[in-house]
This record gives C-alpha cells, structure tokens and sequence, in this order.
C-alpha cells in the first residue's frame, strides 16, 4: 500500500524508558528506581487535583464537556484574558499540533533553533512541512532572523522560552522586539511551557500572554500542567492567542480531545498555586546543588530557567555511555546524543533522589 | 493571517448538549435531566474501573507509559492478534485520523455512506481530502462500489458496522465479498465501534478482527471503550491491521497519546466483561419498548444493532420541533436535522429512563 509521501521521512517517535522497563531489564526493585527523565513534578501532584479525580470518578462513561467552559474560565481568569482566547488540549503538545495544520504545508516551513522541543518537528513532518533550523544550538535570535528573512516562506517560527531541553531562556524584551520585525503572516509561537520557572528566577524573562497576544495577533502563547503543575499523565496543555489564529486552531481540534478527568484535574491544579510555588522554590534551591557538583567536577552546563539542567561534557567522556551507567544504578536521565550533543539533561528532583544522583554520578565520572 | 486552503471549507465541530447547559438554559435540577444523545452506558461503568483509577490516582504526575504494553497485551488476548497488530488512540477518532492522515490527501478521496460517522468527514476535510457519499443514507455496498469504480482515486472506505447515527448494520459474508473486490492499495476501514452489539444480537453481523486482517492486509479495524465499556469520558479506542498500514499509522501517532488513567481504566474493563454482558442484555430488552412504542404510534425505525434507535417521522412530524419539546422536558437525544433527516437518535437508556422518555414522547407526539 502506498502511502501519503511525507511518511518515508518519519521516524516513529521513542520516549524515555518507562520505569517498569527499567525494573525489568536491570531486575532493579521499582523502590530503588529514580526518574529524572521526563521533568515530571517531583513531588507529584497536589492533593486537591487528587480528590477532584476521586469525586469525578463516577462521571466517566459519559463524554467530556466539549465546550470544556469550566477550565477556559479559570485559565481566562489566571492570564486575565477571554475564554475565546483559549483553546485546550491533550498537553500543549496537540496545541502544536493544531497549529503546525493549520499553518504549514509543503511550502510553508517551520523554522526552530537547533535544539528544541522535538515536537515541532514531528507534527511539521507529519503534514509534509519542511523544518529550517539555526545553526546554533541554543536560540539565537539574530540567526532566526536571518533564516526567516533569506528563506522567505516561513509558515511558522516556534521560540520555546526557556528551551527544553537546553534550559536556557532568552529575555522579554528581546523576543518582542524580534516579534515585531515579523510579517504578520507568519506565526510566531511562543511555548512557554516551563515559562513559570522562568518568570520565577528572573523576571527579565516572565512573558505575559496577555500582553503578547494583544501587542502581535500574529502570535500563539502555550502553558501546560505536565510540568510545575505535576499533571504529566493527565495530558493537558493550552493555547492562547487572538480571535483570526483561535479559530483556525479550533477547526484543527477533534472534538472530546481532553478526558473528562484530565479537565477536572487542571481547574483543581490551579486552585493550588501553593503547591505550584514551593514546587518551583525547591526547585531552583537543588538546582544550585548541580551547579556546584557541575563545578566541583568541572563539568560544563547550561543555566537553566527550567525545573532541569544540562551538563555537557568535554571529549574525554561519552554522554552515552554515563546514561548507560548511570540506568544501570536505577537512575533513568536523558542522553542528549541524538540531539547532537555530548551532554545529558537531568530533571531536578527532590532533595534525597539529587543526593542519590550526585552518588551515583561520583562513581561513572 | 493565511491559512492552510483547506481550512475554508471547514466548520468547527458543535457537540451535543453537556447537561449543565441544558440545567442553566431552562432552570431544569439535574437529577431531573436524561441525556440520552451520545450513545453512553447508563450503567455507568465497571466498578473495576473505578477501582483502577483509584488506585493509579498518585501516578498522574509521570506521563503515561507510551508503550502502552499492558493494555496492548489485554487486548491481543481478546482478539488473538500480536500486540503489533495494535495501535492505541484517544477514542478510535484519533485512529481515524490517523488513518486519514496517512493515506487521504487532495488528491485521494474518502469514501463513505451518505450518513454514518460525522467524524470521516471532519478528519478528511482537516487534511484537504474530498470526500464522496452514496446517495442512500444506509451502507448500500453496491452504490459504494460502484462509486470507488467511478472515481478511481479514493484513498479510504469507511464502513462503519453497525452504522451511526442509523444503527444499521451489513452482514459480515458481504461485506468480506465487497472487499475482495476492493484493490490493495484502497484502505478499508471497519469502524466496529458497536460491533459487541451487533454481534449479540446477530451472529450473521460479527467481524472478527484476526479474521479481516489476515485476509485482507488492506483493511484497518477500530474498536472503542466509549460504548458497551463506558469509558466515553476517558478517550480510548484502538485500532487493529497488519505491519504495513500499523507501521503508517504509528507515524502519525504523537507521543503520550492516551492519559495514564485512561490506559489503567481500560485494562480494568477488559476485565469485567460480565458488567458488558449485561449491559448490552438490558440494551436489546429495553429496544423491544421503543420498537413496540413506535409501532403504537405509527413512527418508522431503523432496524438496529447498536445502542440507539433511529425512528423516523413523516410530514406530518418535524425532528427538530420534537428534539425541542423533549429538551424542554429535560430529555435530550439527538435531532438528525443536520443529516438532511426527519427523525431523532435516542440511546437506549435504563429501564427507568426509557420510561420517562415513552412519558415525555407521548406528549410531545
């Protein structure tokens, strides 16, 4: 059978190790497994999301609320915009999704730095748009403005702030600046799903939707709960932008996208923001323990706006091989090789898995 | 801000009343609505189910596991297949998409009866693919033949068995002789999303999964637990092939796809198939009330192997006045108005629901 010719350029996509894997290959007991991974909320989730699921749990054989107007309100309250200018889905993820449809195409490409979230690259493939990439690493705004102006046909160009999996975040006044020298038929989007560990350590770098959507309509701003909110595995995320770009994403959405447990999980996250800050404050207080391991060990890293960090490494050591070592302790990071790089990106955790981190990291070194 | 071309021919998706909305509108106690519109257990679902969810409830931080083996082995075992032969979506839409992005594009069509499953044509439209329809309402085999001859490049057949919104179903013998007929390179699709109902009700209806995929390798099958299972609000169906379409399909599959608790609640249903069992005894109990019902009142209906009933009203009668009427009362089923048909989907509730529907009906009639 043939199929539409985008397919030959698609790899199937391969996500971090799953816990119950690791057990099972290593016969490591799933108590002595640490996941540093997938910057997953180390503290889990709050308590508050728990119950809402448990009293919902009884409503499940009946269809979401399409409309899903209870959760828009709450986010169109936090970012003190309108519900139109929401749109949900199943993780920020499919927010790409939608946009990558209804921007991109054979002729229209995408244009990202080098090394981002992989997402955006595998919805443009997936629609048969060609991704243009800097050539540095990190974002660099005078390289993606050079891009965009010599390519000429750029549908899309994804600025993730801060970068996953980088961590580095470029700074507001920045990004608005570059916003404003784009035609306005081009989409800029801004994924700011780490933007609140951003806006946390440095309020150069907080960008505010608000203002965003209202100062360039040619832009689309994205939050998700996997992150600070500890919501991973309930896959919901959002778009917001003004009303020309929210309904085209919206003819983009399947109806019934998110489960009906998923919204009532997010509208009880965000009426925890105390949960949220001390996860953040935790957060950026560990992250200093990696900075001065990184140091002590003169290993190079990126500084991170983000609830993860990434250590580089010299030629004398092989990213693979410590990702190797290290999984076959119980500890499960990310190996930035097929990315290019010889470095790893390690999810902060809590107190007691960064010491067994550092532990183990001594040893493979 | 230009879309893609395609986008202009789309209309955003409107789903059926939530029965919050039906409470403010007409100031109606929920305890007094009955939604019997989106084709959902009134039974609620397994208590297995619910037990699952709780017990899984602290894992909602971690994202899902993309594998989804587990869930993927459960359903091998029913269906004797390899869990290669199996791909996992948020509902069996999201299969359906990803069967249409792979295969349906500008130039390859989509084939379906004239009324079936509104979500072939909202996926087909998404990527810019026309889409055909038989004159009849009803799956005719000879009118799609004889359009998939017609045109020469249709992409996809959609047969949707039994069919909704008309609840009709094809018989297994001449649906595998329609197929044989099909070329290889033509995808058919088997939507069995009421299949369990069909085939309890008619031996002569039943596909068997293992059986089509292995005669045909061209055909995809897609089950869901939105129905018999009660899991409408957890987003999970799935779909069944061979290597060549499954690898496709996986391209088009984003990670993370199904959330954590909708893959644990599925698992735990596959478990309680006595809780289905009966559900769908009640099911075709309950529908001998409404045929019996319609006969009185000298309305015509579809016969049907799902669980809804079709029943369709002369001149003298107007669906769009009675789905009014029925609202008003705090029953809420669906108008097929939109269809270009005079006539209302019900889903077959409980017993006590079903009689309060024949009460409000009478009044309305």
């Amino acid at each position: 059978m043939r199929f539409n010719r985008q397919l030959a350029s698609i790899k199937v996509y391969e996500g971090g190790k799953p816990i119950e894997l690791v057990m099972r290959e290593y016969g490591i007991a799933p108590e002595n497994i640490i996941k540093l991974a997938s910057n997953e909320n180390p503290f889990g989730t709050s308590p508050k999301v728990i119950e809402a699921i448990k009293a919902n749990v009884h409503t499940v054989h009946m269809y979401p609320d399409d409309s899903m107007i209870d959760l828009k309100t709450a986010l169109a309250k936090k970012f003190d915009v309108e519900t139109s200018n929401l749109i949900i889905g199943a993780g920020s993820d499919q927010v790409i999704s939608f946009a990558v449809s209804a921007k991109a195409n054979k002729h229209k490409k995408v244009l990202t730095a080098r090394t981002t979230f992989a997402m955006y690259e595998i919805y443009a493939r997936q629609v048969g748009a060609k991704v243009i990439k800097t050539a540095s690493h990190q974002h660099n705004l005078d390289e993606l403005y050079a891009k965009y102006k010599k390519d000429g046909d750029v549908g899309i160009i994804f600025l993730c702030l801060p970068n996953n999996p980088l961590g580095e975040c470029l700074d507001k006044d920045d990004v608005f600046d570059f916003i404003s020298r784009i035609d306005d038929n081009t989409m800029v989007v801004v994924d700011g799903a780490y933007q609140d560990f951003a806006a946390a350590k440095d309020p150069r770098k907080k960008i505010d939707p608000k203002a965003l959507i209202e100062t360039f309509p040619h832009t689309l701003y994205l939050g998700t709960f996997s992150k600070s909110y500890g919501l991973g595995g309930m896959r919901v995320g959002y778009g917001i932008a003004g009303e020309e770009i929210m309904q085209a994403l919206y003819k983009m959405r399947p109806p019934f996208n998110v489960t009906t447990l998923s919204l009532k999980a997010a509208q009880a996250a965000l009426e925890d923001e105390t949960f949220v800050r001390k996860g953040i404050e935790n957060n950026f207080e560990e992250m200093k323990k990696y900075e001065a391991f990184a140091r002590k060990n003169k290993i190079d890293f990126i500084e991170s706006y983000t609830n993860f960090i990434t250590l580089l490494f010299g030629n004398d050591k092989n990213s693979s091989e410590i990702a190797q070592m290290l999984l076959k302790k119980g500890i499960i990071i990310r190996d930035l090789h097929s990315y290019g790089l010889n470095g790893i990106r390690i999810t902060i955790g809590t107190p007691e898995q960064n010491t067994k981190f550092f532990e183990a990291m001594e040893t493979v070194l």
